[in-house]
């Protein structure tokens, strides 16, 4: 025998025992089902893409993180997000795509940084995204933030609010104040705010060269604080003329109202002006997600809209909108911060066990009958003693041992034993399928 | 604007249109419920391993395909398969799992190969395998064929049979006619019988040195036909009296006794002596699957029993038996058979069109109530003409519009147009959810 390699995986990536890849698995499950609900459809693009294609657009940070490599005469890469794919596949499948084009992909992606507390290099993204071909109604900034509530409200976690604003608003309002060169990079400190404090914000920006005076003003902006309809007013009181200031706000003002016809609840949102993304390629609403008893969390779930999707690939202007939830990196903070805790360590309801290898026959068969009555099952095949036997299931959590002994056998039945009331019940197999069917 | 990038994927990947994503899942989503009620748990390993974990066992062909590269310090790879990650991660957790441990794992793998017709560099297999400490009962040999059994029924696609077969039936055989030392080589060469029929295989036989006697007594065994009993009292009649060749015999036989126990229908599986299967780490059953019609497919989900699957990781002896359904793969050959039909361009079973934008709070509002109902639900919120809106709903092949025009928004009531059969019912939001929700 050669030398054993010790089993490991590289550092900065999570991988689940099965008791947590179940609860993971259904979190993945709800959101899936929430967007369907909504009426995105699926998508599953390739991992591997072209990096000629893949970065057309990134520079900077991104493509230091990404992992590149060659095969043959291949120039490849792993996707680091879902947006630049589905940028590529619209522009590649115009014509085969009804527009507006509602899609969801919850895959992994993948990006080389330096690992962090809670970052990881291999994680799952769930994102919904909706594209127009030229235009796209402004009825669907609502929506997106309705389908996120009800994702949030089946998952049934925590509180969470979902913060929104709109960067016409802090782009007209920089113009008004004649700051529009450095619309971006005050955008970007100010994005920081929550997270380094006025006093370390004020400092990054009269390093970038802005007045006392316009700071002022900036952060009387946002300080603007009050209920939806008070911060909606204020903002129309600032008395601010420019024209995309102006649209921000009446679209803002859209928005909030839609949200409220679509049903969501006033507690579940708010508007922050301190809103901003870091990303460039935001150009009306932005959203965050944050629990609110977990601000350290930070968002968990992003997005905005974006005026072209598709700039690097096709000359058709495409306008969309889209939001993700970060699952992998959520997972990990809500099991740190033990808000999830694994009822079961199985899916197996039913545990058939055979007292002895005599009553395999009749074991075989009352598991097919479970089975068929869609109770997960499982069998106890090894030549065990009881005491081994009765251990699996209670070390795995099964609620349900299906006992066959000689006794049984012989008088075609079965003795089903509830692993948490200890209660045993003698029925035939057809029965005891309906006793542990009904109770889930 | 930069110059354009044209929007492609590399060569030999699989994306597909959403229509046929919807199928893709559908048959992903059966195959995940059936190994689920078998009491298979969850796992998702990562996709990105340490190289030098990764192909402790590697080598040859499986090394040449491998997507390998480094990032920083770290010599990483994509996993080629299910079956290598699963033997790293029970050989790491081997104290947290529990034994027998039933997993199943549903995800792309990846390999840089020479892409041919029907082979892809980026594919799902869909695995389950069952490891056991130091022993695993032979039941699991039965019980694994009659999952797949039942993945198969539900996939509802074309008439199948699994194939079955021995490695100690075959390895006693040539043991008893003096052939051990060639035992791999031979089966090697017979596994390609069905591919390249009985005169290539005699040739190549004849070039390993193999006597014309031997390769007589050879076709003599694989020649073996008839019902599953006939075969095995022709094995046993053959006269062999290897201890290996008498073991693997018995094995055959209990593991079709219990097959049947399971409720395996005879016509959906037989004994088939030519199975060798290429890999060299097979030791006991080993499986194939054929769609009868389809004999050009090749095998579409195969297997088998192996002594130590974490030699490489661990000092314990891990044996395990496992099976694996190619899904990409089959997808992609039963699609151009002709044998997926999308019935379905959208998981979209209503969409709300407003006749104008007058109506949009009530086509709101009605959405909300669909959806409560667990309708998948859109809304048409571009201003466009009637014509358009249609067009939308059609080309999606939605199966209910409903319609809210200046009348029914009066009335507190909606439109539902019924797309194939092209009648109209006026009624309330909740009428309309319990009409559409009534028909599936």
């Amino acid at each position: 025998m050669s030398k054993l390699v010790e089993p490991r995986i590289p550092t900065g990536f999570m991988e689940l025992l099965p008791q947590d890849q179940i609860l993971f698995n259904r979190m993945y499950d709800t959101i899936r089902r929430v967007y369907e609900r909504f009426g995105f459809l699926p998508l599953d693009t390739t991992t591997i893409e072209l990096s000629e294609v893949l970065l057309a657009k990134a520079g900077g940070e991104t493509e230091k993180q990404i992992y590149r490599f060659t095969k043959g005469d291949h120039d490849l890469a792993l996707r680091f997000d879902l947006t630049v794919p589905l940028a590529r596949y619209v522009s590649q499948h115009q014509q085969e795509l009804v527009f507006p084009f509602k899609r969801y992909q919850m895959s992994k992606v993948f990006r080389g940084e330096r690992p962090q507390k809670g970052r990881f290099r291999e994680f799952y993204q769930c994102d919904i995204d909706i594209i127009g071909q030229d235009e796209l109604s402004l009825f669907y900034d609502a929506e997106m933030p309705v389908v996120i509530y009800h994702v949030f409200k089946e998952l049934d976690l925590a509180a969470f609010t979902i913060r929104l604003n709109n960067r016409k608003v802090l782009g007209g309002f920089f113009k008004g104040i004649g700051l529009e060169d450095k619309t971006t990079d005050v955008l970007r400190i100010i994005d920081k705010l929550e997270k380094i404090g006025r006093e370390n914000v004020t400092a990054e920006l009269l390093d970038d060269g802005i007045s006392e005076e316009n700071i002022d003003k900036i952060f009387r902006l946002v300080s603007i604080k009050g209920s939806n309809d008070e911060i909606l007013e204020q903002l129309k009181g600032l008395g601010i003329e420019d024209e995309t200031f102006k649209e921000g706000v009446s679209e803002l003002d859209q928005v909030v109202s839609n949200m409220r016809l679509l049903g969501m609840p006033e507690e579940n949102f708010e508007i922050d002006l301190t809103i901003a993304r870091g990303l460039d390629y935001y150009t009306g609403t932005v959203y965050e997600t944050r629990l609110n008893d977990y601000p350290q969390f930070g968002s968990v779930c992003s997005g905005g809209r974006y005026e072209n999707l598709t700039g690097f690939y096709s000359k058709t202007k495409m306008p969309g909108i889209g939001i993700s939830i970060g699952l992998t990196r959520m997972f990990s903070q809500l099991k740190e911060a033990g808000l999830l805790k694994a009822d079961t360590k199985t899916l197996v309801k039913a545990l058939v066990v055979p007292m002895s290898s005599d009553q395999m026959k009749e074991a075989l068969q009352t598991a097919s009958v479970l089975r068929q009555a869609q109770i997960p099952t499982d069998v106890y095949y090894q030549q065990k003693g009881m005491k081994q036997k009765m251990k699996y299931a209670s070390r795995l959590g099964i609620p349900y041992v299906v006992l066959i002994g000689e006794d049984e056998a012989k008088q075609g039945k079965v003795a089903v034993k509830d692993m948490t009331e200890s209660t045993q019940t003698v029925v035939t197999a057809l029965e005891a399928a309906r006793l542990i069917a009904g109770k889930k």
